[in-house]
């Protein structure tokens, strides 16, 4: 047994969800009767996606949380993750540490990983995450319809904030919910189930809230109305808005819910988000047409440019 | 629109056979009902699994087919993939090639590519592919007996010849066939699935023969004796075999299948070997005990390594 068969260990755990695990040429799995079947992947490269010096365990955490957050935005149950990593070298600490976070948040979310594959490469981390929804339910982008009120989950910014302290671009204190945000997103699983039946279009908001919610229009072909300053933000951060704009309409890495809804259903919303102990806030609403409008307090559009966004930083 | 989108653009294909493709938080399948899902994830690093300077189209082509091959060892019908990419620089040539060549072999599989992430980084690239068979079906790793035959596909070693050729630890002419095994290996989907009902346990040959038999014998628990002379492989390196055995035993990247059957099963298997147009050849026979033991022609055993197999080359 060399090294690589030791790491491979550490990610090896029992899935008494499959008809077969880790250990063949393939896993096998049992969708669930009636329900629709939902994949998605999300990779993470060093360098680009977080630190060289990142805590493992953490970024075992992050690396799930990702992708829990996209069968989220879909109203999904996550049940089953496949995962594929290159490391640089042998380092059983590594990958214990990593693992460990990894699997904490896999058995939170009732999670099994079936499969994988390890190679020595540049540090790169590529989970596929397979979750379900009753037939036809999903929350997709393409729902949206004009009249509809939009949402946001949770607080916007807090992840970038701390980003930019770390890449020294801002010079600010921060309180500890900011880089616990970027380095431990809670992914909001029970608040998209919970939301499954009450709202139309929804995705999370992983590159920037103003930048995300544009997908929700191209897809659905309408245009939003969005009042800045209802954007959610930690207290800390809203004593600073006028410094954070960025952050908090176009931040990312914040791995909230934005979606809309018919109006008639926002204190069943409230009500539902309540219950599964998240924050939900109106911020605007969809109207007929094209494209994004941020309004000041005044009603007054805004440009993103204008907040500090930078497209070209984006790529 | 960055360059970024426009690589994606060339991964975007129409994914008739899924509920909902690329474009939304996760891709929506509905699995055939009374089947299985299958599913495998493959990850190929630049200067590990492919040299710097490969064709792209042929590495699109190889991405997928290493996958693909996986689906095969199952028995299973491959249907959808996802694919995640990390990408050093924002080349459209290289990117409409690499997907040439994945298209071209997703195409004449009937595998939609319902979903994927692309980003920055050394180049990386993961695939994970799903596949059906009929419930409970599978050709598993774990279902060999003693008294099965053990059989291979096709013909073993040249893409591990070709591969050291290339290296310079190989100095000889070789055909064609070898260097187009290594960059365009046909997956044995057709014989996999036409085994199904006539086989028990089943693997691709990937990582070299000897060692991947080594994972049947394993976890069904058996023991095994093959005659060495019986491998197949092609006729020019077959007059080269004593310089050659750790190639054609144990060289990897062979993408045939491995797999065991009652020998009341060996005209049935011959048949429907054919009627896909792949040779197969019995090899050796599962017994009780365990360990692999190589046979040569005198029935003496032989050991790997003096064949030239090297354990810790292969980490």
């Amino acid at each position: 047994m060399n090294e690589f068969e030791l790491i491979r260990r550490h990610f090896t755990r029992a899935a008494p969800d499959a008809v077969l695990g880790v250990g063949d040429d393939a896993a096998i799995l049992r969708p669930a009767p009636g329900c629709d079947l939902h994949v998605s992947v999300d990779m993470l490269v060093e360098g680009r996606h977080f630190f060289a010096d990142v805590d493992p365990e953490a970024l075992g955490h992050k690396t799930l949380a990702v992708n829990l957050s996209d069968m989220a935005a879909m109203g999904a149950t996550p049940r089953w993750a496949v995962l594929a990593l290159a490391l640089p070298q042998l380092d059983a600490g590594w990958a214990e540490a990593f693992a460990r976070g990894f699997f904490a948040l896999a058995a939170e979310h009732g999670v099994s990983v079936v499969g994988g594959d390890t190679t020595r490469g540049p540090l790169t981390l590529a989970v596929t995450i397979f979750g379900e929804t009753p037939r036809g339910q999903a929350l997709r982008r393409d729902a949206a319809r004009p009249g509809d009120d939009i949402w946001v989950s949770g607080e916007l910014g807090l992840a970038a904030a701390a980003l930019r302290q770390r890449l020294g671009t801002l010079d600010m204190v921060l309180p500890d919910a900011c880089l616990q945000k970027l380095e431990r997103p809670q992914p909001r699983v029970a608040l998209g189930r919970a939301l499954l039946p009450l709202v139309r279009a929804a995705l999370d908001v992983s590159d920037g809230f103003a930048g995300d919610l544009s997908h929700i229009l191209s897809r659905s072909a309408c245009a939003a109305e969005v009042w800045l300053e209802r954007l959610p933000t930690h207290a800390a951060l809203a004593a600073h808005r006028d410094r954070l704009w960025s952050c908090i309409a176009a931040g990312g890495d914040d791995y909230e819910l934005c979606f809309t809804a018919d109006p008639a259903q926002a204190a069943a919303i409230q009500a539902a988000a309540a219950a599964v102990g998240v924050a939900v806030s109106k911020v605007g609403r969809i109207v007929a047409g094209s494209g994004l409008r941020l309004l000041d307090a005044a009603g007054n559009e805004v440009q993103l440019e204008s907040l500090g966004y930078d497209h070209f930083a984006q790529a």
